[in-house]
């Protein structure tokens, strides 16, 4: 890839605005929503197992995220899983405290195996739904990002998927490609629901795009970028969610092209 | 209606500090609540079956979102409903996307025929529930406000209800009068659960009011004003809220009743 | 207790971090999560009954709060409970609209009989558990801090559980010991969900701590003072909660220190 013009994928995303189907935690749904409609996409949250079938056909993306799960909800999340494979729509996984518990590893392994488009997690998640040691037992990752770079890898490798793995500097992978992308701020893991709706940044960034990899890319550009510049405006993790979802509005294509740091290493 | 004074219904609203309990969705939650304290009323939020009637029944209103449903909601909202019916609650009814899955056109039709006092949507939602043809496939309006304005009047006509469809210039009907309310920005559309907040912000000024048309018209105006001072003050649709609910909060009754900007037309 | 030192309780909850697993309404589920962020604790929202005694075991605390109770997430609570009890977890119980039902009552009841390390609650919430008569009807407490303060003590002391009770003065006590600790500001009612933050915010300082009722203390003593910051630098209810997740992240031990405003009473 000689030319990085995530702003390219912005302006599609954008002119497509696509539906966002989103099974996500409740402590995410507010700021995914408001962030994905800051974005220029029309997020959509629906988990009833009557319905959620036909909004994962009908969306032009789906994520699903296992913050606050259930069995009924993990139910709708299969459902909703098998039906964008079938329609085609593209999705992504967001395997929340995935090593945490015995619940959690199962409904990751099932649901990595219905086949997402990406993987979106910290390093303790991907390192657990890789089948890896990891040190996490809350939410927030206890393994550092680089532990997780291998793992990163070879999980997307063998599932044939795009694998982002974000913290301080994200690693993102198809298992050949191997990007790492910097930006954000040390603030942002105390901001709550920023990486499951980064998730949901990157479903709106896929919709539509035969180049998962490249879309998913721009995706995280596009959220570091927009985290410095609310991290420079902000007096603290109060005020940064505010002025975060501003900066995602105000975006401009020049600004994301102009703050490409991406560094590509040899994946094999 | 020669004179609107919208001013007197939101202090009888403060005065009365009315206790407006709400099923409503996950995503709404937290800002329908914030948003009914700063105006001076009492959310509450309770959706078990064992306890809804009861709350319902307390209650000065109700008011019933079908954004994020499912089968044991739904259970619980018409439970709720019955109950405001008997004890003479007056209720909301917010038809979110409900033309787009069978699911919720069929719980739209079973809550409308257990008889509103008021339905609050968009267009695509009143033309949905209408029974008419609608553009609508996700959460948000797809269809102009203007294309629904004969079915809000119909709609509230059959059912001898008050309407209230909201865009760029919302529309607020009883099946006889109508009228447009000018106010709002642009923006608003790109932040999260306004619309249902807004139908939260109507169930607070119907309570104990025996003019629904005319209390439900008061809300919308301070709506629309507060939004336009808020948007005013914002810099994009994340620091939009916090501006917002400080508006609703500092709203003063001489600024609401020099804001209306109604017309009134014939509904027959 | 002759010096007070709410700092070494707030450096000591800093350097562990702690887990806190909450089980929390729908309406709080994101600020607790901001609020723990900011002042330095890890918050886990789980309440799948496969895997609440897993995080109520590995956690350094849990919180339990049926503001937005139903009959399986009471079922997960007291399966959290009881694995709190049996791993030595402290927990705190957030008795919401404890007297306002039927199904509150029995739940508020049961789960007091599972032994939390402290209660916090409003005035009609601590009536209401001490089987007292309360005024409460919705979730804002209609009676005065005051009138509760004999029914905190005689609860405490029945139960042998520290009970902080909240209000303007906040009080807590252990049954033998009592102290008013002034602080916050009268936006607070006016903005959701604080209170149930603040039930968070004691669990993450209990964690660890051999002294339930300093820690608990503490707690108030720091939220009392980003309150009145927040309020000092907010325009209303909207901007008090950015500015006060930035001042629970700012606060230093030293302004916390300066900021007692604590009087002891006999509790006999």
């Amino acid at each position: 890839m000689d030319t990085l013009d995530p702003a390219a994928h912005l302006n599609r995303m954008r002119r497509a605005a696509p539906l966002v189907h989103n099974i996500t935690n409740h402590v995410a749904m507010n700021p995914v929503a408001n962030i994905l409609l800051a974005l220029g996409a029309s997020p959509a949250m629906a988990h009833a197992p009557e319905e959620v079938e036909a909004f994962a056909r009908m969306a032009d993306a789906l994520t699903i995220n296992i913050g606050t799960l259930s069995a009924p909800w993990l139910d709708a999340m299969v459902l909703a899983a098998r039906a964008a494979g079938h329609a085609g729509t593209p999705w992504v996984l967001d395997p929340v405290a995935v090593g945490v518990t015995g619940f959690r590893r199962s409904a990751g392994a099932q649901l990595l195996a219905l086949g997402p488009s990406v993987v979106r997690g910290n390093a303790s998640e991907i390192l657990a739904l890789a089948g890896q040691d990891s040190a996490g037992r809350g939410v927030d990752s206890t393994d550092p990002v680089e532990a997780a770079e291998a793992a990163a890898v070879s999980l997307a490798a063998e599932h044939n998927i795009v694998v982002a793995l974000t913290g301080p500097v994200d690693r993102i992978t198809d298992g050949r490609r191997l990007a790492r992308v910097a930006g954000g701020d040390p603030i942002m893991p105390r901001v709550t629901a920023l990486g499951c709706a980064l998730s949901g940044v990157v479903g709106a960034f896929i919709a539509g795009s035969a180049e998962v990899f490249d879309a998913s890319l721009a995706a995280l550009i596009a959220y570091g970028v927009c985290g410095e510049q609310a991290a420079a405006r902000a007096s603290g993790p109060g005020s940064f969610m505010p002025q975060f979802v501003d900066a995602l509005y105000g975006l401009t294509p020049d600004v994301l092209n102009r703050s490409v740091r991406v560094e590509f290493a040899d994946a094999s």
